[in-house]
């Protein structure tokens, strides 16, 4: 893959060059967790039914999500059925939950059927003990036990050390050395960045502390309080870490989660990284989690927005009018396809010029302009309309006055 | 300025690491470029009136924003208006234009009395002959006199190659050599990423390309697209490019522009680079422009959100409960003071546990409750209404509740 691969996208030639990407070490196949039914829904006012959960979680499965964490058994009875039924479901995706470093909650885990468990306890040293009141060893202790079981009860462990972004690196890298020495057990390590703390820079240099140090695979669980979250992930996918943790439409604690669209698109367009998660099913899935969450997606959100494609302004009509017959991809970072998404509309208001006229005419199936000061008189009208009720004009408003300038 | 400053943010100490910091060729003064009443305006939708334009751009100015581009002249007389009160309003922040390659703009920008222009023309292959049907040889004559027209005037010029993020680096160091070399006139580059098509490596080999090569300032000028605008922006800061566009609200074209608050925000609390915009200020500014668009922000967008300080979740609340006063920070990644938010507010709902019942009752004003049978009877019925209605509930909801069990 390169930085343009026609009908699909056309970035910067830079981001494929030589000397960035030989610096690059992703690994052979990158894996998505989404969280968006456990961190997602701990989003203040995000209440999920067994239903939703149910069908957000096939909706997951059929983008190609690799893996989903369905939530905590722990929580409620709900929350448990939702686990059982989801783990019944025959999906393909590998189903997890997410319990307390207690041997209870890997009982119930093991209970509803899942793939694995992401366990989690404190990995800083003022998490623990000012949120818990622990000391470290009684982290590594209450890890020890838990992850052994776990392991014996024949689950995937995935050990998750909520804050361990803000642990100085030797106190992590000693606290997951004592557990795995002490005789526990972790098929991976969450980098759990719980605040949004992390610079890239700061992400990839504990990514790779870790690989080195501890030797366990790592995953990239990250937040976007700081608007970086995509940002941060790339980064330690870059260093190594095999998997990203992401909720759709980012939702989550705060300003949320990494959201699994513009990753997944990052990764494809910008690296030529192919996660194997479907494109063309993200706007499905987003809308899928808008209806069942009830918390509408931002209009211009990245990848997702309803109103992505498209211009008013008169400059950008212009350029599109002229290249889109040649390759759309010129004013495109992307092709529309890619996401489901519609082919560009053109508005028309305030900033629009001649091509807006010419192209919503055509739209609209209006006979041509080709009398310039028609074309301008429009245009004042338009202006002046588009000022005072201070949005672009509906269809009926332009054609209105399309018939009085025109006749 | 370290990772954890007393009162005002606690980050990951990854991200002052010497090992990761000493890369890093910030300029000794990071300059903000607002564009918000041009390129944000130029979003599909967003009108903003002469009064709006000069609202907004005194906030920008109480702000502590160091230039504004106000907008562009030659769209309408009531453009050209608004710049002419801007300039007119003894702000501190330079005021700049955007225009065409053309003399005629940079007289008119010289009539609104603007201290700078940014003037466009494209910078790649495909957009000059595709978008406008031009030659490189026509682009560059036209930057030459247009440039030069403008210094003579006495107006500061930063050249806006569109698209240049997606031209070869030979293609547009050459554009640049010959303006510069026919005697055009640049007190700085944009290297412009209009459809946001740079990762955050691909935008660091640009500047430096620029930096070493053509030998001018570099300002970056990048799009929210792939949902890593933020991210790109301090790639090339931190690579010495000296300024920086943004919007508020990151409003524009498609997904929008670089957003000034995370920008800001990140480069203080994760790099120590003050940019000298005041962080307090940012909420009044994002309701400023909110108001004046009439474009709502997000619930949880970051550092703008109206609800990002608080929890609904059982786990994160007793953390909180624990910590807060022993150092609020425990749980945040900055503090809510730095934005002029709220103090984070303790909901109640179907994921809430005893620490909830605790806050809230303390925050309402209601008895303690010792018994933990009765604690959990009042979860008990929480959870259920709050699944029923599918929120978290109202405090008189909660009232309600307790008063039926705790009698």
């Amino acid at each position: 893959m390169g930085y343009k691969e026609e009908g699909k996208w056309w970035v910067s030639p830079g981001d494929y060059d030589e000397s960035v990407t030989a610096a690059y070490k992703f690994p052979e196949k990158i894996e998505i967790l989404d969280t968006t039914l456990r961190d997602g829904e701990q989003e203040a006012g995000i209440i999920l039914s067994k239903e939703d959960k149910l069908a957000i979680a096939k909706k997951l499965d059929a983008a190609g999500v690799h893996r989903i964490d369905a939530g905590c058994p722990a929580t409620s009875e709900e929350d448990a059925e939702a686990l059982k039924e989801i783990c019944a479901a025959g999906l393909n995706a590998d189903i997890y939950c997410f319990v307390r470093g207690v041997l209870s909650d890997q009982d119930l885990a093991k209970e509803c059927g899942v793939d694995g468990v992401i366990i989690e306890i404190p990995g800083s040293e003022h998490m623990l003990s000012g949120g818990m009141r622990w000391t470290p060893e009684k982290a590594v202790e209450a890890a020890i036990a838990a992850t052994r079981h776990a392991h014996e009860l024949g689950l995937k462990v995935t050990y998750f050390p909520s804050d361990a972004s803000r642990a100085s690196l030797d106190f992590l890298v000693n606290l997951l050395n004592a557990i795995l020495d002490g005789g526990g057990w972790m098929d991976s390590i969450a980098l759990v960045d719980t605040f949004g703390a992390f610079s890239p820079e700061g992400a990839a240099l504990y990514t790779r502390a870790l690989l080195d140090r501890v030797g366990k695979p790592v995953e990239a669980h990250f937040h976007e309080d700081f608007g970086l979250s995509v940002a941060t992930t790339i980064a330690a996918l870059k260093e190594g870490a095999f998997c990203a943790h992401v909720t759709v439409n980012g939702i989550g604690e705060r300003a949320g989660s990494c959201p699994i669209e513009p990753l997944v698109m990052s990764l494809l367009c910008l690296y030529g990284q192919d996660t194997g998660v479907k494109t063309e099913n993200l706007i499905d899935l987003a809308k899928e989690v808008e209806k069942r969450t009830g918390k509408p997606t931002p209009p211009t959100k990245a990848i997702v927005g309803d109103r992505l494609f498209g211009w008013e302004t008169g400059l950008p009509v212009g350029y599109w009018q002229k290249s889109k017959d040649i390759n759309p991809l010129i004013m495109l970072p992307y092709l529309y396809t890619m996401t489901g998404q519609n082919p560009p509309h053109i508005f028309i208001g305030k900033k629009s010029g001649g091509a807006n006229v010419a192209l919503v005419n055509e739209r609209l199936g209006l006979p041509v302009v080709e009398d310039k000061e028609l074309v301008k008189a429009i245009l004042d009208k338009v202006k002046k309309l588009s000022l005072e009720v201070k949005r672009d004009l509906k269809d009926e408003e332009y054609i209105k006055i399309y018939h009085e300038v025109v006749g």
